[in-house]
């Protein structure tokens, strides 16, 4: 992979703001932020999305985040928030490091989505489900 | 926690399809998928958000995430997936039991995001950050 900005945060060579960091994690202040304490959680390992991501990068990420969502949230007040984690440019992804965001859901702003359910049909996901379950 | 749908997918004692499973994580088929292949990734231990969940429990999804959205990936012929996880009401939480979504991004369809980010101010954003940073 190309190296991305968050490698070069990672190393020290561009200033970001922390507010965590591990052996295997940091997590800074997201500066385009869809709510006040949108925040990043990045693995150091580098991958430019979860499929290239190493189990245990994987595990340290999962570890931190309930600490990271109890802060963002005492921080803002918010009662609610997202986690968001975007795989290739057409999920959204912008830079090609693989981070979590954490995104406080104030009483207006935060994450807007569109939440519609299509129609698969029972045949078809209990296929697919079959399929995915062969390779896990 | 009121016992909630997952409680009892993960008991067996309602039906799911289930395509992974180990000591403290299963994935299932969504029943309302927002695309083909849409799965959770559910912790078995009892935490409504992601607040309220332990470490290892965490680290125990986070450790399965990359096998299954490779697998997803796979299986729809995906080249983009987005991983979701909402916490509490006022973020789209509908089951109060954590879970992660793991969601192809197919062409059209998918999860549909209005990522618009606010004005904040550096200032702020700077005092956010070390108000978090003294709770990690």
């Amino acid at each position: 992979m190309s190296d991305s900005i968050f490698s070069k945060i990672i190393r020290g060579e561009i200033p970001a703001q922390r507010i965590y960091e591990d052996d295997a994690v940091i997590a800074i202040m997201d500066i385009n932020p869809l709510a006040e304490g949108h925040c990043l959680v990045i693995p150091k390992e580098p991958a430019e999305t979860l499929a290239d991501l190493s189990d245990d990068a994987a595990a340290a990420v999962g570890r931190v985040l309930p600490r990271i969502v109890r802060a963002v949230q005492k921080v803002t007040s918010a009662g609610a928030c997202n986690v968001l984690q975007n795989n290739g440019a057409e999920a959204g992804q912008e830079v090609m490091h693989v981070h979590f965001h954490v995104i406080p859901k104030p009483a207006s702003g935060g994450l807007k989505k569109d939440w519609s359910p299509i129609e698969v049909g029972s045949e078809r996901t209990a296929e697919l489900g079959r399929q995915m379950a062969r390779l896990l």
